[in-house]
């Protein structure tokens, strides 16, 4: 099995086997405060899941198989040899905590795949072991998008951006685009991050730069709406974003805010570089139009920690992601290689390595 | 002399003349608060200003304006026949202010002149007519604007997108881009707002949502991110910002995060709409290039609230505005008249106009 431990650069784990259950870096808290909370019941997980307290595509995918474990143990306790029927509920909420991202789904599948192999005996270690085998998976494949991502950066010390957190908080270590920075600031060829701090969540400001400030590396910090500014400045090489879904065509569904950074990263000429694993991948989508978005509640962009910022009556709009047109992108990087310039058949053909 | 009074779809006033001074609704604390400060000392204004109890470029201007009327009030009391000299140093005080927007400069310089032409007597009602002319002035070129600004908008109730808060509150009343959307919205052209937070100050969520709230005018608040999203909908037919300094080739600077917007709206085919009085224009200055940009502090990205967001050890960097070039903005409306295409030469024939 490969490892879910730490290593240099490597120093965050957001979600973690622990004390013979799922437990969650509470990340609604950081940087404030670093407490996890611990969960033995998978409709608790799925709430989880709903509440944020764990984000990311690929962190939910593996928080998800772990509560897939959590609901095995249970069910097979209260209803014995019938647990593989009773768990389909349990995998069903799991599945409707969150609609964007795919890895979600693509976790909870594979554990059913896994499932449908299993008899009517205790299936708890053989889904731990499917739930561990995603996990370590994950960190791997971040691992190894991280070196092919560094590749594609050209020059030494130079500037990148990021918008969200797909770092080690967002996946099952590592992180997808902080994955690729990290490698490729440890070789030398990016020497300042900035952050986006992506309203109205504010990952960036709470998470990614938490994290960057972990790795000892430097970070700054600007509003959504300077980037552009930013890029105008020449201080950036690449534009460097995970996804939480990325259609047949790639498209690429990211956090609110990634396509406005696609489009200024065009205009400048800036680079733009999408980093995921192959679980984000939807083949069964033709294009990013038919990715579902999430439309989160109008009082995050109305309120601000917890306090009614706008005035009563006026409306709020807060999809939390949205679309950037494979177009757009210069370089999609997954565990199974670098599509550039993305088409449905570069695509395809990608999707059919290792 | 023209009206300062407010009227029909015209109900809000940021700056008064009142009981012999100064007063300014407190912009720091709306929506939440709606207080008037008193002002009886140029010294306390200029700290105004630089705080940001009053924002917006043409705003500032009369607030400048009628903190001059104080100087001369003040100096006139303790220096007598020498108020003409001890009034510089309140002057190059409230020059020092704020950098970037011209219309503060441009208002200190005509009560210059004003001074210039008076004599040794008590100048305070001469001093106080021209303060009051400037705001009068500003209501009626903002009224003017709306009027150009609402006939280049074709189609009924289109939706139309607003950065910051370029509206009765950053004016003399009425406000400059939020006067195109009150005149017309009133003519039915216009018939819904979709205005960005505009972080990291949030002019949109707590000033623009507060006016249109006030003036009945249909209102979403969305993250600055989402503009582009927004965008690629079909919901915005127009984005209509203000600026705080248009160079003589058309570049207009304006809050942080305009330039952003104007790229996406560019790439959406949406129209991009300049209002701005010509107090704001700068014909000194070739380009954009040469707009001084107010870095403020960090603070205010790495903390919300007052509170810390950001992990110790991030940097941050908050340049208050952006440039957005001529190139990509399809109207700049002056009370003057309206510039298509903006170019040097015909900035300056409309400059001449009127």
């Amino acid at each position: 099995m490969m490892s879910i431990m730490t290593t240099t650069h490597d120093t965050i784990r957001a979600v973690l086997w622990q004390d013979d259950r799922l437990q969650l870096l509470d990340q609604r808290i950081l940087p404030q405060q670093h407490a996890f909370l611990a969960y033995d019941d998978p409709v608790a997980v799925a709430q989880a899941i709903r509440d944020m307290v764990v984000r990311g595509a690929p962190a939910i995918g593996v928080a998800a198989a772990y509560g897939v474990v959590l609901a095995g143990r249970q069910r097979y306790r209260s209803a014995g040899a019938a647990w593989r029927t009773a768990i389909k509920e349990d995998i069903a909420r799991l599945a409707a905590s969150r609609p964007t991202a795919v890895n979600l789904f693509w976790a909870l599948e594979r554990m059913e795949r896994r499932i449908a192999g299993l008899g009517e005996g205790d299936p708890e270690a053989a889904l731990l072991a499917e739930a561990r085998a995603i996990h370590a998976e994950d960190i791997a494949a971040n691992h190894r998008m991280g070196e092919l991502g560094a590749a594609l950066i050209e020059g030494n010390g130079v500037g990148v951006l990021t918008h969200c957190n797909a770092g080690a908080l967002a996946t099952g270590g590592y992180g997808t685009a902080l994955g690729v920075i990290r490698s490729a600031y440890a070789a030398g060829r990016i020497g300042h991050v900035y952050a986006d701090e992506t309203r109205p969540w504010l990952q960036g400001a709470r998470l990614t730069a938490w994290e960057m400030v972990q790795e000892r590396i430097p970070v700054t910090l600007l509003s959504d709406g300077a980037s552009a500014h930013l890029m105008k400045q020449g201080k950036v090489a690449w534009v460097i974003v995970g996804s939480d879904r990325i259609a047949a065509n790639g498209d690429v569904a990211n956090k609110i805010g990634t396509y406005a950074a696609a489009i200024s990263a065009r205009y400048h000429g800036v680079k733009f570089m999408v980093v995921a694993p192959t679980s984000t991948v939807d083949m069964s989508l033709a294009n990013g139009s038919l990715i579902p978005i999430e439309n989160r509640s109008p009082d995050e962009v109305l309120a601000l920690g917890g306090q009614r910022v706008a005035a009563e009556g006026a409306a709020g709009w807060n999809p939390a992601f949205d679309v950037t047109p494979a177009e757009l992108v210069d370089a999609i990087v997954t565990e199974r290689g670098v599509v550039l310039n993305p088409t449905t058949e570069k695509m395809a053909a990608m999707m059919k390595n290792g």
